[in-house]
């Protein structure tokens, strides 16, 4: 895995399990992972911490370019767990602002998958969540420059 | 990586970050967790999304054991990030349950980190999560072997 | 106030702060609320715990009719407050389920106020919620007429 | 009920369920309550909203006076509902800080009710919850009384 390519800059955790990123903007997140057996619990369905790790990933970097890019930190996690999705299915993700504040955002994480027969809605949501995220926190010296390298990774993307 | 290893089997995506296992009980998981790139995020800080599957799966692997070994699912996660842990630091992790109903149980999750400086309670709480599990889910023939491999695995470790 | 008025048995601490329903069926729950004193914390805007206990009651009822008038219990409550409202003004509540399985259900609560100018979304979101509730529970046999009589009066709404 | 008592000026809400407190610090905060018709669902157990409206009011004041009677204002609730509680018994509440950030508290409330045996521990968990607070909003002009009101109604208790 080279630790220079994009999307190893924007987010580790999410890059090793193999999500990969649709969209990334101030209004909307998403992307979609191949459930292989890095993504599963032993009854080989998706992890529940996975899919609580996708949403703190998309809603925190929603929160950080929807802030201009400051600093932003997740300071709470709320998540339903609603249908299982099992080894080798594809899961989709999107997450987009509830709440923009100077302080305080509030995101919605949705995950689904598609159903077998062709009907119109064909989602069936695997997990929904709220994450509660703290803006404008000070950046430490030795990180000052992750923004910029944010910003220019998530362009190119 | 081997496949056949205890904690492969017992949590793959923990064992991929390098979590590693002390205790695993009916009423008490616990281990702790080296912070290297994989867990941080750009800030070079441990990732939210990081520390809630660490939550999920000592919940799991805890309220999987209380149950007998039923099969478990988390239906819901609440988690407060309360202080940032660096990369390169220790992280601690301990779940014990807060009630065990029949189909119903919820579990405490708490990861901390060690103050730098010797005081009584050494302690800096990192996250505090409460992860709530159904009890009792129809195992599906593909995995009917999940339970004893589990239990022989946990025994070992 | 009649304790045999309809809203009386529905929901007594709904009743007594002065929430009138405007729709109650398995699919919508939803009604509003004037704040008078009685709604408000000293900062004289809408106490959160008001909010939270319209988040309660509206998803009861619904995931109750929905349930087929089983009894359901709440689980967990999950409610983000995003926005103040003021002694004086009317709060706008609507609840609609998220998931409806055979032992869990998730419904979503949502209070708004009208913005006041007249643009195409007027509303201004106070709070948004997730409950969980688990239905089925025994009904002990001194409010075994509990669920038929809950049919009777909300059919006469 | 007299407009001008302590207990109203602190949270009318609760004072017109019948909650009394015990104690008001900014390290705990607790009191208890006995369950009339008032506070009961149909199926004459406490509403599950009638808890989350003691635990808002409990993290929030707790947070007010920790604060040094800044103005709090709750953006997170997170309740588990562990036991029921009938019409009639009596509930005990406490409150005390997880954590007390300058931006940001997260407070936890315990809702319990007593065994009948007399055993050492003697406690059945009713409700937990989580209330994260956002300290030192601005304080409008026509509640600038607000906070010394608060204070001295608090110190007379």
């Amino acid at each position: 895995m080279d630790p220079k390519s994009p999307e190893f800059i924007i987010d580790q955790p999410l890059k090793i399990l193999g999500f990969v990123f649709d969209e990334l903007s101030a209004t909307r997140v998403s992307g979609h992972l191949t459930l292989t057996e890095k993504c599963c619990q032993p009854f080989k369905v998706l992890h529940g911490g996975v899919s609580a790790l996708i949403a703190e990933a998309l809603a925190s970097l929603g929160a950080g370019i929807a802030s201009g890019f400051k600093r932003v930190a997740g300071i709470h996690l709320s998540i339903h767990h609603l249908r299982p999705a099992a080894l080798g299915e594809i899961v989709f993700a999107e997450s987009f602002p509830v709440s923009v504040g100077k302080n305080i955002q509030v995101w919605e994480v949705r995950l689904w998958k598609a159903k077998k027969t062709e009907t119109p809605d064909n989602k069936i949501m695997v997990s929904t969540s709220r994450v509660t995220l703290f803006c404008g926190l000070p950046i430490p010296d030795h990180v000052k420059d992750a923004p910029d390298e944010l910003k220019k990774v998530i362009s190119k993307l």
